[in-house]
Formats: structure tokens, sequence, C-alpha cells
């Protein structure tokens, strides 16, 4: 049984109702549209998202962003179910087996998606990137419900004959986006980034089997657009929510570095075998026993060993594992220009003498790094507008001033990183 | 510093603004009103909280409901701000002083909360009270912020000569529970727990000391108390979540037991301080070790250890976990009676051989339990309305029928729990 | 055609969508169903709806309560949406026909409203109820639509054989009630009427063909109730705008007076035409021309005549006009018990005095009237809950306290009004 | 006495406060600061903004949207409350008297506008501006206070000392346009306009005396801009909006025509003072009896006129009404380029034989316009952004991208109007 929301419809003698509702304080309440979709969400792959938060580390800066990929995946799937009925009454054909295929293919899209994602990928588990696993775990679930996961995975890899229902799934204004632009908003409390989701979906169509929409929802596309974009500068690349993804990425490479000296260091079971096995994406495909283990972590094997690890004898570790847990974080500081070498290279001298480190250990506190983001990509998968003479063009024709133009280009900032006790050498 | 929310203020040399402020969902911004608030925000007694949902396991019922202690204690320090200033609004004398005090009272609250702390109490953290360990937190605050808590410590207890600061902190109106409605609501999507907190707060004045609602605010404390029920009804005593937390409290039991014995079991070192070791009050009132290992425990501790110990070797223990990971939860009947125990007792013993249990193990799977609840007590924390001819009295007296006579009656339930294989047996 | 939201579909050479729509700030968006009912939308009859104000004089109180008839009518045809798709998806046969018949008999019910109504009804229109008038226009519509509001007309007057229908336009959980509690605390703010409406259409049921909740429903019942007591007693029944009404009905009840003794007053023709005629309600269903002129009268009618008054020769009529438009409204005392006859009359003699009026003409400016509001009906069309095991009981019975209790109960008020010129004098 | 709210707390022997509150659905309550203020409010010049709809006949598309210029001018009032506590709370000296006047300089601003304003600005009262009109009766207003008003009329004209007061008053980011973005969002229900204005607010701060935004704000202004461009499209120049518009004014003009010509026409005395007399701008402020009937005038005058012309002799202004009344709305197209003239002439034509009418009488049929739009102008009353370095610079230099260029663009479209009748003609 799923959760109480849900058990209270079968419980008794007498069956008052066989829909499942599940209470969301973004929508409302989202319905289960089938007994395989809930099946699904039952199992075990699916549930293990109930622990992973959808924003990482962001809830340091907004308190209220302690949702889960769990929650997302439902409301992704909730928009579609909307987009779905839409097109329908469109008069669009869509049969109920693709409706099935899509829905599930929304939900199932981040499965993949391990405890603090991005950190992870780029450190222990770094062979095989969250995607292939996504493809791996619908694959598995395929097996276990008798290939009833076919059309699913068709539409999910985009091989399927209605491209449209691949869009919706993934592209620039695809559910996915919609339910994470609505949900890190409601969760943040960052009102800049609502959208008005219901009022795109009403507005989007088909045509030559694409996904467009129609020309009166071309300003709302424009506000998604531009609320994509504050969402970006303002929750996703926070400057104190960037300082504390790369803490944790440095923290894991430090693990993985001892661990691979044979330093025993505490962890679950399952985030052992990643810290002491160095797996290919081969190796990771072949053999089961490496998704099980992976199927088991969530956000607590991480935090548990990070609590711990900071009172180890690594002075690097704990020290990393310190300024997590108290939040001191690296000092960021951001530019359009590529930072001065020299600069650099004399804030890594003063990290070896202030903090008493071996000169091949700087990179653990004093680094560099980019990050980019563009709210429009103007390329195969862009944004169509269906004008009024049955017309369609790409919304920065479409649209009638500048805006757009600026939304497509492609943002480049650069960023220095350095411990705190560096502040004042600067 | 505290999060990116607050270090821009701080940042460059141009200082902007010295005024700290947080993104809430539930009401916009919160700001930190003074230098030791955010002192104490900061410190990790406080920064804990992060790690311990307000709600427990709430969360398998409502998805959404993930929020934090640390967020409540931060919403209820907002709410305590409006208070005050309502009432020094209407020419009541309160200080700077006794109003910092009373922030600090508010937040830090709960602060003696441990993760799943209902569960906690009762199992491996037995021999103390949350209640008491926040007294102590708090002594050990103002210890090391030379006794700037004093005043605070005083209006906690109840022992100011301003009782009305007392009654906003811990009462049948305070802004602790003011804020938990409000919060809930919000993250669990329960919108039946809505309350008209500002207006309340606007309704709220001082009489001989003490709290007291305008007799205009009648119908929002009527609408309040209403609200407080159905979301005792709905969320805090769902079903589904007594369920989970009663087996959460079997699985700390069994650890707790098993570790009694002798038997190793995975856990950090602090849960484990508390699993080997069984603390009386007094010993954690004068010896530091427990309240430092106490004070390293968050939900990460207790749910990783809850996986791990899923596929350990002890049957009842492993079982139990189990049940929890894949929420095959307690079947729970709830009845206005008490059950027969003929019938329990009969349970018990099918339980024993469907199990393959001993019959000392009867009660990991089959108990009997009660679940109570009022909306309003009558008694001298009563709510008391300042009618327009100054007078004053209880709010059951002043409203015009008999829906307050009914809140203020103590609603008694008795539950019967089994695990799920006893369910086609009864 | 009928607005700039919908001709936007019809417009240009490639039609995009039939599909009409309408911006709603309460539920998002409000889709009309069929031709047919967008046709009555379109109406003359339902057009004058767009000035008509809900809430009549409640503004004074609440600017924000400027809705109009038109807005509510449209969102209750909403809700009603709602609750026949989820009724259909818990397998109740529910045809086309009888989808779009129960969609006009809610969209229809008020249709007969004129401005002020309550005060019209009391004075220049009394022969006839708007209850009697919603009948006649439906009629009327039935006529030029070729009879196709048949079903619709049954329905609303209760004579179809799915007694569930009519109870859903007309009865203690109709979706008339729901939509204007929602409507009334969006735009009054006042959120203590705020009802969890979707999740009171999720539980609804049909048991031996009448409409019941499902018993997990029975807290947003309870909530239901006493959010409607609220908005009884803080807007419908709120002091200040009774006395405005009141005032309302003493101004057109004297205008009427000296247009029956031939005084000539400023009136647009419609509105003269019910100055000076005395119609019976025989008169008023055969003879075409009164509904001809009632379909004409709306807000602007009264007020603009009110504004001239105020500057007339009738020194009562003038007076009270400018009462209302410098909203000195009458006094009002509200008392659980009758006031004091002698009192009355000893302000009647006072008025006499110091307005310079004659005794016979005492009743415009001093006199007592009741209020009286139920939140609950126990009657035959009360509100029945389906038990988890198959039965239905009354609401009061089914919940586990008094609250309900206390909302059946019959809650009667005595008001006193008298101009302000005699509240020193009291 | 204001309202029953306000009432509320002057009422009975024992005074509970004397702070006056309002509901309002968009800011929960709102808080009249003064005695002066409030009776400022009560004054009937103020009053009359009660029956004047803030977005005139928009309601035509957007139900909701029947808010008034009263609410409106109350919730400007109380962002200006937040925004000078927000810039004393940065330790900007502002005095008592200056919040006050700031506050009634923006309480006041629109208090010249009559009904239909942009309408009745192009037709009847056609001499004198509603921002002459404004200062008009702010002075009227000053006289009858004792000239109370000085600093708040020097404040909004520009001549006080403190520019940034003015600038908070009527710049590009007052608090005008920030209460209608979010009022007009709000009761139209066109999510799109909704703005962060609460952060945008905290984020103000004053530099050399003049308003400026904090950096870390930049996003937010933003979103203002181009939320305040989607409500210029969607809501504001709506094209059934603007043709509505249009044809009032045509109405207005024709009425006018007539009058002129000696025709009598029904309205009440103060629009038929308008009707019949050309008042200059001098004779407007040199003769009272100008602003003591255009006080009187608000929607219900031209309404109800409309609605008795809509079956008088006239031929035009009879047809014209009707179409307005049963919003058989001109026909309008929207183009980048002008029309062809020839298109327009031919047009013209059909218009003389299909409508019987004269060909001096063509204009009233059909006729080209203009509209523009800007969402941020590059003046000297620009947005400036204060850096971290203390530095400011011009919101279009400060942003990263091409957005704000392309917001501070003049958009401007060529439209065509005509009639239905001509609508298969073309």
């Amino acid at each position: 049984m799923y959760s109480g929301k849900l058990t209270i419809f079968a419980e008794g003698t007498f069956i008052l109702n066989k829909k499942k509702i599940i209470n969301d304080p973004v929508y409302g309440f989202i319905t289960i549209p089938s007994e395989l979709v809930y099946d699904l969400i039952d199992h075990p792959y699916f549930q293990r998202l109930r622990n992973i938060k959808q924003l990482g580390m962001t809830h340091l800066v907004y308190p209220g962003a302690v949702h889960t990929r769990f929650h997302h995946a439902l409301g992704a799937m909730h928009l579609m179910s909307m987009a779905i009925e839409t097109l329908k009454g469109k008069g669009h054909e869509i049969t109920e087996e693709e409706e099935e295929a899509v829905v599930i293919a929304i939900l199932l899209h981040d499965i993949g998606h391990g405890p603090y994602s991005h950190a992870l990928e780029n450190t222990i588990v770094s062979g095989i990137s969250h995607e292939d696993i996504s493809i791996l775990l619908m694959n598995s679930l395929n097996e276990k419900f008798g290939n009833k996961l076919d059309l699913a995975i068709q539409i999910f890899k985009g091989s399927y004959n209605k491209p449209f229902l691949h869009q919706l799934v993934s592209g620039q204004l695809d559910t996915d986006r919609m339910d994470y632009l609505n949900r890190d908003s409601f969760f943040t409390g960052v009102s800049e980034g609502i959208i008005g989701f219901d009022r795109i979906i009403k507005m989007l169509n088909v045509f030559n089997g694409h996904l467009v929409v129609e020309e009166k929802g071309i300003y709302s596309i424009e506000k998604f657009l531009v609320a994509r974009r504050i969402m970006y500068w303002q929750v996703y690349l926070h400057k104190t929510a960037v300082a504390a993804e790369h803490l944790l990425v440095k923290i894991l490479r430090r693990a993985k570095e001892l661990s691979n000296k044979g330093v025993h260091l505490f962890a679950t079971p399952s985030f052992n075998h990643f810290l002491v096995n160095t797996i290919s994406k081969d190796e990771f495909i072949t053999d089961p026993i490496h998704i099980r283990n992976f199927t088991c972590l969530d956000d607590h094997d991480i935090f548990t060993s990070v609590k711990v690890w900071a009172t180890g004898d690594d002075q690097i570790l704990s020290r990393l594992c310190r300024y997590l847990l108290t939040r001191s974080l690296y000092k960021i500081e951001v530019s359009p220009e590529p930072f001065d070498p020299k600069r650099v290279e004399s804030l890594g001298e003063r990290a070896v003498d202030v903090l008493n480190i071996e000169s091949k250990d700087v990179g653990y506190f004093v680094f560099t790094d980019t990050i980019t983001n563009h709210a429009y990509k103007v390329d195969d998968e862009s944004i169509n507008i269906l004008m009024k003479n049955g017309t369609t063009r790409d919304i920065t024709l479409a649209s009638d001033n500048a805006i757009l133009e600026g939304l497509s280009k492609t943002v480049k900032k650069h960023i220095l990183c350095y411990t705190k006790e560096l502040n004042n050498l600067k």
C-alpha cells in the first residue's frame, strides 16, 4: 500500500472509490491515473526519491527548499495529464496506451538521480551519468512489469513516431521544467519564478506532429523564459548554493582519494561500495550489484558520513566537513572575465601556509570554475508558435521585440572559490 | 555567516543593509530582528533543527510535509514580532529588552527536540523529555552568550511578571500553534488548516497583564480552533502517520533491546551512544557527553540505521525495518470503544504462528493504544475575550452557540495495530 | 461575440480551438462547456448580471466586494462541471444531456435577481420573488431556445427523477453555496470563509439517487459549515452592511410612496416603471412589459437615482439618500433579546423633534428588526454521510462531537436602528 | 464614520483600539496611518472613487476586473507605508510629517479621475486633463483641511527637496505602478502580471537623494518590467477592451454633438452639465460649478445614459449604444504597419451603404488609430541600481543581457476598427 491517502479508498468492505489521489500543496490534488502507474510509484526504485531533495544543498539559502524528487516527479506527471487532456480536447488522437506511456515516461524521467546528484556524478559515481542510470532502471522496471513500459521507453528516448509526446517529456516546454519552476518557486518562496502553467498548457497544440504554442500564448512563454532565467540566477546558481555544492564535491573527492588509499571511512554499506570501488560504465551496466547498491543510496547516507567524518583523522576531510556543517562555505567571487591566474596562485600559496597543507592539496581550498546559463536555446528543439494564419515560426521571430533575443544568449560567468580563512588575505 | 540571503548584505566594501531577511514561502520574508538572535540561529544547536522534520513520518501520507523544525521556529519568531508590534501599537509598554527576550523564547522553544521526537522519547532517549532538554540547551546557550538569555528563559518558564509574554510563547493562542497550523497546512496542502493568523494577531490585546482577544475576533478564534481540530484528525493523528510512528517506536525499542544484550548494530557514533547506554535524567543533566551526542543526532542518523538494519541478522528488527521502508505499515483499526482483549490475544497467537516468533515478542506485531485530542481546554490558560463593555470572559461563554462547547470536549479513540500479514486472518 | 478571451479562438481563417475559456481569479480558468451554454451566457438576460453586485452594499465595508452575480453564476457552473466529472468518475451514469441540463440549471439559478435584490423585493418590486422571476426568465429562454431547457428546468424545480442533480443546484452542499463562499471570501479578503471545495467535490458520491459525502470528507464538511457561519456574521450580516441595506429599503419605500402620490422623481424609464406602477404577481407574469422593464434594471439605475434624489425637494427622501452617499448609516444595536418598546418609542419621539418630521414618518428613522442564521438545517435536505460500512447517516450523527449540533441551531438576533443624529440622545 | 471595519473600534464606552484597518484581498489588511489620512479618505471627493472602476470596460474581457480606483488608491498607500518603513530601517531620515505627506500624495494621486477616464477626457470633459483636476482637488482639500496638505502637494509636484519621495509617488518604480500591477493581476486572474513587490520594496534604497534599487534586486526589477509589458498587451491594450473603449468614445462624442445641436438626451444633472456645456480649462478652474458637477460623476451616470440612449431616436447614437450593451464591439485588426488608406476608405463607403448613414458620420463606424507601449523608459527618471561597490548605474547597463534593452524599446501598433456588419465585406 502506498499511503494513508490511498488506503482509505481500499479499506472496509464497501469500496467507495478506486481513484487514488495525493494532496499536493502546489496543485491541490494529484490523481494517479492507472494501476500500472500506481505500482510503479510503489516500487522501491521510485520510493527512494522520497529521500532525495530536489535542490540538494539549496535549503541552506532557502529553508523551505527541502522538497523531494519524489514530489517533483508526481507533479510533472500531473501536468502531463493536463497537457494530454488539452491536446485531446483539441481533436488530436492520443490513444489510452500512449497516454499511459507518456505519463510513465515523465514519472520516471529522473529516476536515475542519486543523492546530491551533481556532486555525486563528479566524484564517487563518475563512470556513468544519471541519464544512463534512468534508462537502466527503466529497462529493469520494464522487465519486472512484463514489458509494459516498452512504449514509455520509446517516447522517453524520442524514437516514437509522435514527436510531440517526447517533447512533452523532454523539450524546452516540457512538463518537467514546468513543474520544477512551479515547485521550486513554491518551496523557496521566490515568487519571481511563478509561471502561468495552466495558461501555457491550455495554449499547447500539435502541428505536423510537433508541439507548438498558439499565438495567443506568446506572452506566457516570454514570462516562462524570464521566470526560468530568474530562477537560475536567484536559486539554482545562487552563490551560496554553488559554494555548498562545490564543497560537497571536494568532500566526496577527498573521501574517494582516501578510500582508494585504503583508509577506512564511516559509511553505510551501499555508500561504502562506491567509495572503495571505481566502476566503469560497462561494469555498472553488466553487474547488477552496482545498481543494487546505487538504489539504496539517498541523502541520508551522504550526510551521516559527512557528520562522522567531521571528527575523523584526516585533516583535510575533517576540515572540509566542518566547513559544510557550520556553513563556513567557500568565499565565492563572480566575474564576467576569467580570474587572474597569478591571484589564484598566490591565494593557493597562502592556503599552504595558513592551513598547513601540502601543495598538491591546494585544490581543495582554492579553485576556479565557470557557471553558464541560457534561458532559451535556438535549435531543433526550439519553441514554435502557431500563428493565427496557420503557419509556425520560432518564438524569437514571432515575438515583437528583443527580449527573447536576449534570453537566447548564453550567459557565462567565472567563479573563484577559496576558504574563508583566506578572506582577509586577498 | 548564516546563508546567502544574509551574506549578501555583508559583502563588499559598501554596506548596503544590516537587516537580515530570509525567504519563507508561508509569510514572504522573515526578518531577523537583532544580532543576538542572528547568532543564536547560527549556533549548531539551532542549525541542527534543519535536519529534523517537523512532522516526522507524516510525509509518507503528505509528500510535501518535509519541512523542518528549523523553519517552524523561524516562522513562530516572525509571528511573535508581529504580535509584539500589534500590542505596542495599542499602547502596551514592551521594552526592547523584553521584545528581544520573547522573540528568543519562541525561537528556542523547541530546541530540545530530537529526530522523530515522539518515537525517540519513548525508546532510546527515555529518561528525559524534550522540554527538559530545551531548558538544558537554553541554559547552555545562556552561558555561552554571557547570560543574555536570562530574561528569555524567565519568560519561557512563565516566571516573568508580564504573563502575556509567556502566553505568547506557550498558551492556547501562542505563536507556536499559529505557525505550525499555518506551516503544516501549507506544506501538506490540507487547506482546511488555514487560519486567519493576521486577523487573530491584530485582535490580540492585554488585559490585567494577560493576553486577551478583542470581541470582534471571536469568529477567527472559533475558526482557529476548528482548524486545529481538523489538522489533528486529518494530519497529526492520521492513521497512516500514527502507524508509521508506532512502527518506528517498535524498531527503536527492538534495537535498544538488542544493544542492551550486546548485539552490535550499525549506527553513527552519536546514535550508538544512546543505543548502548541507558541514561537517567540526572546523568543526562550532569555529564555533558550526553548532550554533546544528543545535539549531533538528526533524522539522518535514524534513517540510515533503519536502512542498514533492514538487511541485518535479527529477524524481528530486519522485518520491522523492511515494513517501514516498503511502507507495509501496520494495519490500524480505530474505535470509540476499547478492543476486545480476546481478539487482540487471538491476533497475537496467529502472529506467533505466521511470523514464527516467540510469544514474548508478540508486542512488536500486535498491540493496542489510544489517541486523544481536544481542540480547546477550559482551564487557567483559557482564551479570554475582551468584550466591548470592557469585561473579559472565557471564549466558550462569549460565543453564541454550542460549537466551542463541542471543541472543548476531549475526544479519545482506541486503536488496534497488527502487521499486514495478519490482515486476512482477523 | 462574448468577449475578447473568446473571440480569439474564432478569429482568423485557421480555427485553433472551439473551446471557450474565461479567466477567473478564483479558479484560474472557467471553461464554457457547450454552444448552448455559450449562447445563454450571451443573452441579455444573463449579461444583465454583469451590472449587479453579488453583495449589494457590502463593499462599503469590504472594498473588494464589488464582484458581480455574473461572475458568481459562471463560478458555480465551473464547480458543477467538476462535481459531475467526479461523480461520473465514480461510475454513476450521467448522460451528456443531463450534464448540460444541470450546468444550465446552476448557471441560471439566480437569473431573476434584480439590483440590490433584497431591498428591491421588499419595496418597489414587491409582488413577486426573485425565485419566481428566475422561473419566468428560464421559461422565456426555453421558448427562445426551442425547448432545449426543458430538462434544466425540471432539474431546477426538483421534479427530475435523479434527485442528486437537483441537490447539486439547490441543497445544503450545492455548487451555488460552494462558489459564493469561495468567491465572497476571495473578494472581501475574509480568509476565514475559505473552504476546501476541491476536497468536498472529490468526496461527493451518490447513494440511492441522493447526494452523499464519503465519510473521509466529514471534517471538510464541518469546516464548510463553520466557514459559512463565519461568513454570515462577518460579512452577510455585518452590522454596517445590514444598516446600509435597511437604509436602501427605506429610500426605495419613500420613493415609492412619493411616486404613488404623483410626485415625479428622477429615474430611468425602466426604474420609473416600477416606481409609478404597483404590479401584482399575476400581472407580472401575464403582461410582458413588466419583465421587459425588469430585465433592464441594474445597480446603475438605482444608484444614479439615489444620487439625484439626494438634492431633491422631499426632506425625508433627500435626507435618507444623503445618509447613504456619505455613509452616515443608521446606528445599529444588536441584542439576543427584543428591545424595550418604550425605548424605541422614546427614540421615535426624539426623532420627531430633532429631525422635524411627522409622527407617521418615524419608521424611516427609528425601527427594529431581527436577523437570523443557521449554518445547517436538519431536515429532508440534510447532508448525508456515506459510512465506510455502506450505510448513510446525517452528518450531525456521523460526526464525533457537538460542533455540528451547535451549527444546526438557529441563531436569532434583534436589531435596533436609528439615525446618527439621535446617537447622543439614547 | 468610514466603515463597519472601522466603527467597531470607536463603538462602546471602552475604546479598544484607535488603529483603523481595512480588509484587502491583495495585501490582507491595510492600516490607515493617521487621523488626517482617515478624514481625507472619508471625504466625498475620495469616496466618489468607490464608483469608478479602475479598468473601465476591461471587465467585459476579464469579469473579475470590477475593482475600483478607491481600492487602488488605498493599496498604493499601503505599499507606500511599507516602502517608507524600509527606507527608515536603512537609516534614512524621514520625518513623521514627511511620511504622512508622501502617504497623502499617493492616496490622492488619482483623485482627478472621472468615470471611464480616458474616454471622458477625449470627449465631454476635454478641456482639462485628469492630472489637472487632481491638482485642483488637492488644492481644494488643502483649503478645507487648513493647509495640512502643503507638503503632500509639494511632493506630488516634485518640488520638495527630497526627490526620492516624489519618485515613490510618480516614477518608474512608484507604488502606484506596483499596486496597479498587483491589483489588476489579482482581479483579472492574469497571473503573468504578478510581481515580487515585497522583494522590490525591501531592495529600495536612497542614494544622493534619489531612489535606487540594491544590486541584489536586479532580477526582481527585470521581472517587474516584463510583468508590466505583459499586462499591457494582455490586459490594458487587450483588443476587446480597446474596442470597447473606442466605442464609448464614439458614443460620448455623438452625444456631445447632439447636445450641442440642442437635442435633449437622458442624463443625470451632473452628466448633463458636461453634455450641454463646453468648458475651457480656465473656466473649469475658475468657476466652482464645474468641479462641483465633476465630483458628482461616476460610472453609474455614464452607463445609465448609455442604456437609455440605446432606445432613443438618433439612429447613430442608439446603434452605438446597442453595440456596447450587446458587446457587438468593433471588429479590430492590429498591424505593425499602417493600414492601406484605400481599404479604410472602401470600408467607409460600404458603411454608408450598409448602415444607411451620411458620409460625414462614417468615422463613428470605421476608423484607424495607434496603440503604443514601452515597459521601460531610459530617461532622467530611469531606474538606478546601487552596485555593491557603491556606485549606481541605469538598470539597462547593470543587467547582464539584452532583455532590458528590449524592454526599453517603444512598441507601436496600428489598429483598424469597423463595425461587425462590415465583417464579411472586407
